[in-house]
């Protein structure tokens, strides 16, 4: 495919960059409590059984543009081949925890891969709050974020998703939304809570590929990400 | 990639093999009734947002060796490129409805493709089932399914996963579970009810990638599958 690699040496390398679904694991603030239970056992039942309860945007998640427009795309009409893409892995963690993310922040990031960002491509944003899942409490309203001029930034670069390692792209309690309706009003989608296996991808340009749960006119939906490198 | 195409070309034309979750879908008798509900809306709270309630072999899903044997590897512990491969998907729909696969079915089908099963590879399995998904309740207690006999010769065959077109892989309500049995005490990986977009690759060697959700432990868990054609 890429490099002169074949498919088979090129996945062998994919990193997992999805959080464990677990009872107990960090939501949002306010988000709905997921809940994990097995409810046959091999024991008991000759075979395990689950259920599970969890709020569209739990964990490594997807949000699609009717997250925020009543009539925005939906996560089940989206075509399959917008989940695939290349992406470069952009290390923002010089930045403050708590603070928004700039353009010109993005453009020293970019700068520092050596790489050219197409448009096309995708963005994974590494801010180093992931170091702190579930280890931290206090992160999880003290983000970094992209600000809503470093989205627009992205649109203009006509990126086709933005992944981050936390549990939202956005200002914790941002009354105004921008930087979602920013990216979702123009099409780019939205990928939160990447872990923090994106340490091993810095500056790399991968292959990112996210697969959210096709949830009938779904605003968004726990998804499997994984990374690539290509580079 | 393969056969001169870049990755651009290749995933242009991937094909998505996920039912969609819904309420009122169509589940293995006896398995729990899934419930999707809009929480907040974008016209009340400015932002829509759902929760999700299902069982952990819902819709499109992937089963994990933990599902039959406590031992057994959980979804969240399975490297992410076990969920790549390529696969051959083969045209069952000439049994009829009800009855079970056999090795000699499989040699049937294979042979029909002009292609080879190398160890490593995956089978996807079209039966037709399918096509009555969500029509026909009838067949949700009657659908075709791969035998024990066929499974052990699909080991024998060192495949990598074997997908199927409908509710389980197993005669509906097997006492015996020999064909799971087999398959995952192998470490043969099984994704069920994809659906009938396989039509449009019937006897094609496909690129077949599964992404079940990372629940901790998991049996199995919802996934969305996808198949990109290679020839």
């Amino acid at each position: 495919l890429i490099a002169g690699k074949n498919e088979k040496n090129l996945f062998e390398g994919a990193i997992d960059l999805t959080h464990e679904l677990a009872n107990g694991m960090p939501v949002y603030p306010g988000d709905p409590v997921p809940s994990f239970k097995r409810t046959k056992t091999v024991a008991h039942d000759g075979v395990n059984l689950s259920d599970l309860n969890l709020g569209s945007h739990t964990g490594t998640h997807f949000d699609a543009p009717r997250h925020f427009f009543e009539d925005g795309v939906p996560v089940d009409k989206i075509p399959v081949k917008d989940f695939i893409s290349d992406a470069l892995v952009l290390d923002l963690s010089f930045k403050r925890m708590g603070d928004g993310i700039s353009s010109e922040d993005l453009r020293k990031a970019i700068s520092s891969t050596g790489s050219e960002l197409k448009a096309g491509d995708s963005v994974i944003l590494y801010t180093g709050c992931s170091d702190l899942w579930g280890k931290d409490p206090a992160v999880n309203s003290n983000f970094t974020y992209l600000s809503g001029e470093g989205a627009k930034y992205l649109v203009s670069k006509k990126v086709k998703a933005v992944g981050i390692d936390f549990l939202s792209i956005e200002q914790f309690h941002s009354k105004t939304h921008e930087t979602h309706k920013e990216l979702l009003g123009n099409g780019v989608y939205i990928v939160e809570s990447l872990n923090r296996e994106l340490k091993k991808i810095l500056g790399k340009r991968v292959l990112f590929m996210f697969f959210p749960l096709k949830f009938e006119n779904g605003d968004g939906a726990p998804c499997r990400a994984l990374a690539v490198p290509l580079s």
